[in-house]
């Protein structure tokens, strides 16, 4: 029990908190690699939802997935030249195979831009060869060297990653744009995390794109999360990788390429936005176990009875399609068992008590809200099926609401500073769309641009730094 | 066309057929980095149906995936001296982390044993911990120098490894014929591939094992493919990694433990073993594409009603849970899209043109025997499904004839080789269990003893090689 217990407070010690969650719920765990972590049953499950369900959205719109080698040879990363610049102070190399030293060392793929579009040069002949719509999952190494941190900062992490050719730039815009709203769907209706959408400035943006468009979600430490990005390539990589194709007036043209995805660190997300001083508390759809049922056998009662009426309530929540677990296991106590599923984030507990057993009942407790509530055997799929549902629609809500009530609008430079010290979120500026005052800002005060909306917001002040004419309204945030 | 067809013959030139079928399919193609390969969208749609079947197996026998890093310290590697000396002359290592050289240099993992197993002595303290049975789907290195071959020798291929922990050597003697049956299962029930199953000898076991069980397959060209091995490890890494739990009684123990993996190797097998002139041959249970539905409009047919049906006769399949395509595609005559379905394997090809409207029914072309048969409209999804099973008994079949024939018995060495040399295949003969003996048939004649049968054979001659009493009869063959 000691070692399962969470000792500090999400408010009191948020970091620590998140780490002693992450650990105790055997969520993951640092791996004896430096810098490297081990995604445990839990957050591999929970991976294999959010798969699940990206695959089926992203099949059914024609994109098909596929591996190519973890290898890029450094002249490959070179070709584009902002790209390079981007990713070669992070790149694990390898520089000896077998008992042979390489004549060129190989970059373990930071990202797989430059090994997919060597070969999609090859691919591509025809306008009959496009589009090229391919996904892959994988993971990918970026040499931290700041302190690990589960989920959010590894060396190595799991990511999927899309790639695509067309052959216009209308196509690729929309292919842009029907990625994210795929991954919004995804992070909200799934992962229960709601996020503010736009674009990012040229200095955020993907190192070798034409533009980037993202999703933030917002922590309840006040830091902006990045939750997955949708970069268009423009021609960028096409005209230094040569992808071409004849189109149908005969014409030889350049493709337009898209990039985009998202990575484990949406796991660490669910954990800081729903977690509570319990442990973990997930959304039912990516919940690996959705409901747990624990006969409380006293000593007093008829403990077959019970076990019986577990194991029968247990077959037909499965036989429903509800992910049941029955935790008769004898070496612990229901109170163990209790403290155990919570720290798991279990949404549903379901326990049978010698009163149940005489009512013909079972009581429901909500992992999100505590609440407890005694519902008829004949009821019980219904009920829990029921509640399931609003436990996954209460906490989009709840942080639906603390992202709401976490976006301020600020007029000056003074206010900008107040806001970020004392509360942090999203703070919604006037900028002039000078590169200069976005940097001396993230200078002064650690924040960044995380979007710039879709939809042009209207100004309503001067540019925050340097008071000229503002161009933009856009979202300032710290972020992880 | 000309870039689609085959220029060889599977019985002319066996290896030339088999790149050309694999590259021309686009199963896969070479990667752009020497040794690799590139998985394209239809050898992964296999990849990802095998994944499917094996994940929903093993989880029903109560193992989780989960996810560890990809490298592994040089002095973790060295913890087993057995499993170092048979893995390091094909490792590759990471020696410079993003600009600075690393003090302990990295393998890529060739196999997890050692980053796995260093953690497990972190979370295994008494029985209740116990069993552990983790699975994971990754890629592996092993830097090999012969020439690259797709599927068969990449220096990175894609594999799933087993890692299990036990509180007695019976638990995991257990887990290793658990996991060696299921393996069969999916090889010869979704690939379509028949094996014979054995124990390999010392000389031929996983480095580090106790002993290794395996499944073999017989290539057309009369070689051996290893199809997926289980390994009881004992305590061998137990005590070089220090993983001991307290048991019932109190006492510490090591654990006992297995590993097991099969790879995309097995992707190779399939193609080999069922492709032809033409070029793929997909079982239907892991093919990606079960039937594609072609239009045929001849110019003085009704094109548009042609059009309708096959689309009608698509929606039906569909809802009906079978696989199906329906390719309209107007830049391309029927006659090219019957090359390229057949050259992708796909096994039921069904055509609609001007007769089969007017006398409602469609033309079934099955792939394995070119057999064709029309249907009448109302009984195709009953005739589809009963021409996929059917495709699938008949591939295996034709499989397991082919092995059968090829499985002979010899008394003498110079029968063996002259099996070996006119024939191949499996050779049933007795050995006296002397590696010396094993070692000398290898270096002599390429041969090695595939299998150890579980149930041991009676002996029926002496050595072939040394003449001593044999105590072993063994299958050996030549292979991949």
């Amino acid at each position: 029990m000691s070692d399962m217990g969470l000792t500090v407070k999400k408010a009191e010690d948020f970091s620590e908190w998140y780490t002693q969650v992450v650990v105790k719920s055997r969520l993951a765990d640092y791996a004896p690699v430096k810098g490297c972590m081990i995604f445990r049953e839990l957050s591999y499950a929970i991976w294999e939802k959010i798969q699940e369900a990206f695959n089926e959205k992203i099949k059914a719109t024609g994109h098909k997935n596929v591996y190519f080698p973890m290898f890029i040879p450094e002249s490959f990363l070179k070709k584009e030249a902002e790209h390079f610049k981007g990713f070669v102070p992070q790149v694990a190399w390898v520089t000896i195979g077998g008992e042979t030293p390489l004549e060129e060392r190989l970059a373990i793929r930071p990202t797989s831009e430059t090994i997919m579009y060597a070969t999609y040069a090859k691919w591509i002949r025809s306008w009959r060869d496009l589009p090229i719509k391919l996904n892959q999952w994988n993971s990918v190494v970026r040499w931290e060297t700041e302190a690990t941190k589960l989920f959010l900062r590894t060396r190595e992490f799991l990511w999927q990653e899309g790639h695509t050719a067309h052959a216009t730039k209308e196509e690729a815009d929309q292919e842009v744009m029907e990625i994210l709203n795929i991954y919004k769907e995804i992070i909200e209706n799934y992962l229960a995390i709601p996020v503010i959408a736009g674009k990012k400035t040229e200095n955020e943006k993907f190192k070798g794109a034409l533009y980037t468009t993202t999703l933030e979600a917002l922590m309840p430490d006040g830091k902006a999360l990045q939750m997955g990005t949708s970069h268009q390539l423009g021609q960028n990589f096409s005209k230094a990788f040569n992808i071409k194709f004849l189109d149908k007036d005969e014409k030889e043209r350049y493709v337009w390429q898209t990039s985009w995805g998202f990575s484990t660190r949406m796991i660490g997300a669910m954990v800081m936005i729903h977690g509570d001083d319990k442990g973990l508390v997930l959304p039912p759809k990516v919940a690996p176990i959705q409901a747990v049922i624990i006969p409380i056998p006293y000593k007093d009662a008829n403990s077959t009875a019970i076990l019986a009426k577990a194991k029968e309530i247990y077959e037909k929540l499965k036989k429903n399609g509800i992910l049941a677990v029955l935790d008769d296991r004898s070496e612990y106590t229901p109170g163990w068992k209790f403290n155990e599923w919570e720290l798991k984030g279990v949404p549903i507990r379901i326990e049978i008590g010698p009163r149940d057993l005489k009512q013909k009942q079972a009581t429901l407790a909500r992992r999100d809200t505590f609440e407890r509530t005694a519902i008829k055997e004949e009821e019980i799929v219904n009920a829990v099926t029921k509640l399931l549902e609003e436990i996954q629609k209460n906490l989009f809500n709840k942080a639906k609401k603390f992202l709401e009530e976490n976006i301020t609008t600020v007029n000056t430079y003074e206010e900008f500073k107040k806001t970020l010290k004392e509360k942090g979120g999203f703070i919604r500026a006037c900028w002039c769309a000078d590169s200069a005052c976005e940097e001396k800002i993230k200078e002064e005060t650690g924040a960044t641009i995380r979007i710039m909306p879709f939809e042009k917001e209207k100004t309503f002040a001067k540019c925050i730094y340097c008071g000229k004419e503002a161009k933009e309204v856009v979202y300032f945030a710290r972020a992880y």
